[in-house]
């Protein structure tokens, strides 16, 4: 059965997603590189980056079962680019070079609309204008009978979970405290919500956590 | 070198120290005994009830080391009893029966005073009303050269964090979501205060942090 998932999705133990101040030069806010320092030192990444190597152990297998079975993806549109406002042009192709790593339909919520962006490697970028939860009708159907992975920000996964639209998130809680930035927990009872815990997994450099939907 | 710690704390994933609705039923508030799941299970924890056997892993060793070393203990009055407001008289004498598992000097914090009370075992509670800073101080001169545990609760914990004076964190993150209750890292910046993990373990049922300050 086709779910949508959160997968991979580094929090500080803080539970910081991304750090404060989020521009060109941090992408990922002040400090926000290193809540994904267990994901770089992986074979996976290091695929993803066209190089050899890298460690195939439980943080492997966590970042390559966040891509098994995703059939499109839904980014908020800080995930996608740095430019605020509307589109000056369209010239901004994301942050991943001309063939992207997602290799399907990708969502991007946004309030100002752009055609369609088709990239190498089977990746298309959808800017979406009517909503949350257009958006994520049209990544099921884009998905067919496979998962939709809310890539994030944290924005994005919050206003999902707050919904009650996410069936199972799997955070990596990196051994860092950011102290300031996106919280992904503060102000949502993921308990009341239904969420529970069903999974932990003791990578090398994080600890995953598997959240599920009862 | 005597330091300011505190240890085998559990907290959830979403930063809660203990559940809402603290009373005599639920000491540690509505589901608040969950956080410590990793902890009941040991060995450590079974010698204190006087029961034999319990697992002698990670956690165990956690738990056993959280009480290495300790000359005393400072709780905030919340962990020590239900009561709240003037002491009715001194019939309550903590949750831990007549031989409490400190073993030397606690200082509880309190508006209200009362005579020390002197328990089974070495324990003897002294009730400090002139604030959290002479209670560090008295706890430090009564542990000479060992280390000062602050055992609690979270709002006790906050306080001391804040103001710079807590050396070592070990923390016990339980694989539960609790969604309310006291959140120990809400609107403090740790990072911004120095401290920076240390050490993370994986446990049998916690994953336990080691928070250091620079």
């Amino acid at each position: 059965m086709s779910r949508v998932r959160v997968a991979a999705f580094s929090l500080s133990l803080d539970g910081f997603g991304a750090g404060p101040r989020q521009d060109l030069q941090n992408p990922l806010g002040i400090r926000g590189g290193e809540l994904h320092q267990w994901f770089f030192p992986t074979e996976a990444f290091r695929k993803m980056q066209r190089q050899t190597g890298g460690s195939q152990g439980p943080d492997n297998d966590v970042a390559l079962q966040s891509f098994e079975n995703i059939g499109s993806w839904i980014l908020g549109r800080n995930m996608f680019g740095p430019i605020r406002g509307p589109w000056q042009d369209d010239s901004w192709k994301g942050w991943w070079g001309t063939n992207p790593p997602y290799h399907v339909p990708v969502f991007v919520l946004t309030h100002h609309s752009r055609p369609p962006l088709e990239m190498e490697g089977g990746t298309t970028f959808h800017f979406v204008t009517d909503g949350h939860e257009s958006a994520l009708k049209q990544a099921k159907a884009a998905a067919k009978e496979k998962d939709v992975r809310i890539g994030g920000g944290v924005a994005t996964i919050r206003q999902y979970v707050e919904d009650g639209l996410v069936d199972e998130l799997q955070l990596s809680l990196s051994p860092v405290l950011l102290g300031e930035g996106e919280n992904l927990f503060a102000g949502i009872n993921f308990a009341k919500l239904g969420y529970a815990t069903a999974k932990i997994i003791a990578g090398e450099n994080a600890t995953h956590v598997v959240i599920k939907k009862s």
